[in-house]
């Protein structure tokens, strides 16, 4: 993982979704992978995306991550214009039906282009799920993963310590 | 309205659309508006999306309208590179969730960008949506316009006599 | 657009939606296309409304613009009297049920009598479509949408350029 | 009840309505209330919507029944115009999303015009209703309605012992 | 309208629903008919609640308004009980999923028993429906409706005006 | 479990809803548990639901299965009326929206009133679960469903051989 | 009731789910059935939930309620290990699409393994449910559930009461 | 991708699930990729999903697909147990709410373990979201990929010729 190239591309259509999309460039920081965050519309900024796509691959990028809401249409605009893995972020925006709108225009997509879909909102999901692609590749990291998904039983069973002593 | 070049593009997703597409350029037809059937896909012919938009224009289109199915970005991807008012035609496709997910794909356009959404399967709406459009600078084709709801008018009148002589 | 006389009717169902709607009119001033804002109720004021919308094309309106909440019959009102594109805007009001019944009321018209939906509370976008449309028979308009759409991008793109530089 | 003009009008959106609508009038005959059906339009025949809904006091009606499917605004446009009681049928046509769209385009009826609203293509209920209507000021039809519950509650019964034989 | 006795039971599953229901008694007095709240709990006072239907012919109701949230059987309780109309008003208590489960547990009855259903947290309406009903048997009370809806109109054109100075 | 008297008893809305609510019947016949079938409407004979549940447990019953469409009132209605847990079993009956009626219907009971609610049409699931509720105090019905258990994997392990051995 | 061991598991997915679920502890400490509370969730200590699912009968537990929100697992993993009832609250977490996706994970359970759903975050209501199951085999539980319904319906008739005087 | 051994695990709930899963292997035999097939549930095997997952980086496979129905925990079950990446594709089967219960049951998975979900029946988008992942780490999977797309670009075009020719 000492590689100086980012690996996962993070994009979102709008600035205002950073505080959501933030989440997984710091869980793939805590992996040890480097990602970069970016502003890109599908809507605005339309041959961008297209651009930003058509280059992951040789610009070094492993997954691009793709945050939006409402009519989402960025992650399947990415996944159209390059072989890597795409994952789609649905963010329930103010513009959005509670974030179902976002989450059908990822999650539906049709046969032959896969959008790799997580929860409303879910972006630390998505940070972790780069990580798990990247590792199937790389067992040092494969590792990593193995041992966040340590802590977090450690957490839980916190969490259970602290119940069992409330009730006593 | 007699130009030799198509004002209306009418594009789908996949070829599988052409029944539910076709009853868009028939209305046109009515209407004496030329009209062009394509299939381009925004997720598989991404670059010819952008181009088909790009050019529409230049090439003497006056509307475009676009229908497909599940996550639906057809129609967004061309709103986003044409200044032209594009129509979108959610299609209730085997992939879909009912129609749902194309619809809201469709019509939960961010700011921007408007896609003009008819119903669920609605492509006759969709062309008589598109002669209203160039109707506004064609007092001839608002005269068409006007007719056909008339006609309209006179089915729902005839269904009303039908009706009305079988409960004597 | 040099023109006296509002091209475009901005019509609400009621003066609590126009906080929703200014922002049709405002992106219409934008374009120096004219429009009227008017209060007009399908079924507090029907005759307003069916009479609002038989002397549309003589008053020398191109395009209808009508917002309304809950089971919002406004825009499918004024379509069926007029052969002037009619564009709908579903308000999330207090009333209703998250925007979904203005959304379905709205955007399942039956065949013949179209309207062009945009999504839940989105006036603006409703005001740029009524500006491509009358576009269509207006180059010079035309430029201007196109320039519109370069203002969207160079938006990205700062936000882009923002977020590039706090990476660093 | 021995009214020689009907009491209630029943009015559909299509004549493609009829087999679902028929049961009202059918629930009718059998209560003795005399019933007139006919096929009106909200978008393609409004002038005669609000015609006969303002002329329905003067014409002897008593109810207003109203079935329409996909953005039903029939019942809200009649509602509209008179102050007799509109009962709305959502109607599961084919262009409708599994009738959520005609349901919530009739029940969700704004402050002030009210809609009474019965289930999806639940014609034989409005049937009932507008029955329970007119019995507010007729205690001879109101007898008949407990007499028409008694064979109801009858059915039920005759289910109730088919299957306990059945079980023995 | 000179009755002493209540012509309208306004029922409501939990005293906490009493904002709600407020407004049908409120338009109710308007229009000068005689009304009753109670709290009346289908599942917690079943015996109350089939008393209050079944005597409710015998103590002068001419119509019954039932309010309740979440899974809302008051109304179809009573309505099984009563030959009188039941209105039913879905409320969006804190327990309901957004007043979806209310309104289906009202809306949807199985034939033979209907409800008339209103809007979510739609009292009011409940209010002027149960007038409307009554009105088919008292011509006064008619025009007291005639003159509502006459309100309901100045009230628009008022914001119409306002709206119209704020332009010039 | 050697009762003479049926310990479960399995009430439906209507005789059309047999076929469903079989099942349930049917599983636990399986364990060895007596039990009852009969056709009960909330809304058609509200007495005999009344009565059918306050005389459940002098009747000997340990759990009631309550199977409805639509507006499904029937589960809360018995659980209003006895002390004994009572199970939902939501149905996709003609007259419902899909199922979503009946299962918002039953599972979104009020605070205090439980029902017991199963997956929509899952009436062998009800029986099962009546079984469980029994088997809190019958160590040999315990086993039984523990066996049954076993049968259930016995089921997949099989699936997962017959499709090991098509792989090769 | 005179058990040491708890009779009833009450578990949740995460620490923060605590604020429901105590209403479930509540109302069994009420009716003297002591519970234990834990956190366990399906996904971060899958191992706990299964270990502690087939063990619950040998730890002398009758019922095992199981709360958690989004995709939620928790009360269908717990229902495969153990042939105890389970009973499954959806909790509407900040992570969930308004509780629709707790819901559904835990009502629409596959035929052979039953989980009793109750309301989403309708703690309180499971463990009503849960004395009920327990008092299938324990005549002076069932008392004491009869007692608690009687409660339910005096502050039921105190609510109706104090409108009574209200409107006085 | 010369190796002996699967490099994905595609696994389903029930064997009546094989003919929408089937078409993940197939795509992934286009691909050279080696996967097995193999039926286990959560809720009837759930020791041997647990067993599955934990060995599954052992055994030599690189990611998992998991195909369910109805409340559809298998997916999120698996990715409980392994740090290996695991795809789910929600099932509409005949249980299931129209599909609505396994996608929300599927891709609302808490934080910290992320289920990668494709849309309803996308059985083959996920064999090419797991050649995606796996060609994270293999150049010449990842030619292949770019390959698969042009195909699906000349399937685009094809259709798209046939249109024009029929237009002429």
């Amino acid at each position: 993982m000492s590689s100086e190239k980012p690996l996962v591309g993070i994009i979102m259509g709008s600035i205002s979704d950073l505080p959501i999309m933030q989440a997984a460039a710091d869980v793939l920081k805590k992996f040890g992978v480097l990602s970069e965050l970016d502003v890109i519309s599908a809507h605005r900024t339309p041959e961008k995306a297209i651009a930003y796509s058509q280059n992951a691959v040789k610009n070094g990028l492993k997954v691009i991550i793709a945050g939006a809401g409402g009519a989402a249409h960025l992650a399947g605009v990415i996944a159209a214009c390059t072989p890597l893995p795409v994952i789609g972020v649905p963010i329930k925006a103010s513009i959005s039906l509670d974030g179902w709108d976002s989450l059908l225009s990822m999650v539906q997509m049709p046969s032959g282009i896969p959008v790799a879909c997580v929860a409303v909102d879910g972006a630390q999901n998505a940070g972790i799920l780069a990580a798990q692609m990247i590792a199937t590749g790389d067992s040092a990291l494969l590792q990593k993963i193995v041992d966040f998904k340590e802590e977090l039983k450690a957490k839980v069973i916190a969490g259970s310590e602290e119940l069992r002593k409330k009730q006593k």
